[in-house]
């Protein structure tokens, strides 16, 4: 009863947290998951202009578990065409078998 | 000297952790990490009515890397049977492969 | 336009963060994502002499997408090979596919 999935990882600033959700939310996901993180992309710094290391988690990193990878890509173009001109941000796949949730 | 491992990956309510690091060790699993989350599942809410964003990261995800997916599978199983029909939860692995660990 | 990468993972003790993040840089990853974590290891306890669970996070899980699995390997044995003698930890990577990115 395992069912093969695609985990969507996207680490950005925190300040878009709302406005991902509502993209993960109408792309017809069934949930997600929120982390704070801190880091260093490869612009070296965040948008704040510091870095964000230690206790300073400016950052959150979100995961999406989707029943399909096509779902997957859409929500990661949805985010990266609205924010990642502007903001720091990375988006990245894995592959996951779903063991036990609620409906998933 | 590399070794494959399954990480089992648990998100749920943050007062199931004691009972569920128990069924951890009482598998035989080596080791266990703790991250603070947030997020909303199937159910649309927690346990406690409102889902959780921002920083209000009261979830946890657990990340157990066991060294073959049979135990990976039992530890679910238990948790699944004992607190998924009651609280949210989502439990799923991904391959993971160990470089360096003291006894793994 | 995806990119196949290897995401290395580091779970240790926090106040190797810096030094850590300094093997980073020197290999030439392009960034990582630093979050608090807490949990157990195969020495049952940290070198805090107690083991960190629920709100006490007091060691880190560092992410780091590599181009390919060389780089991963060579961070990860700098990093067991300066500090696992003394202090807990593991690494593990896992197979990632990289969507959008600043620069990746």
């Amino acid at each position: 009863m395992t069912q093969q999935a695609s985990k969507l990882v996207i680490v950005t600033e925190k300040l878009l947290l709302k406005q991902i959700v509502k993209i993960i939310d109408e792309a017809g996901a069934t949930g997600y998951t929120v982390m704070p993180a801190g880091g260093k992309g490869s612009r070296n710094v965040r948008s704040s202009g510091q870095p964000s290391v230690g206790d300073n988690f400016s950052n959150i990193k979100i995961e999406v578990l989707t029943a399909n990878r096509d779902m997957a890509l859409k929500i990661s173009d949805e985010i990266a065409a609205q924010f990642f001109d502007d903001y720091s941000g990375i988006t990245y796949i894995c592959d996951a078998e779903v063991l036990h949730a609620h409906k998933f």
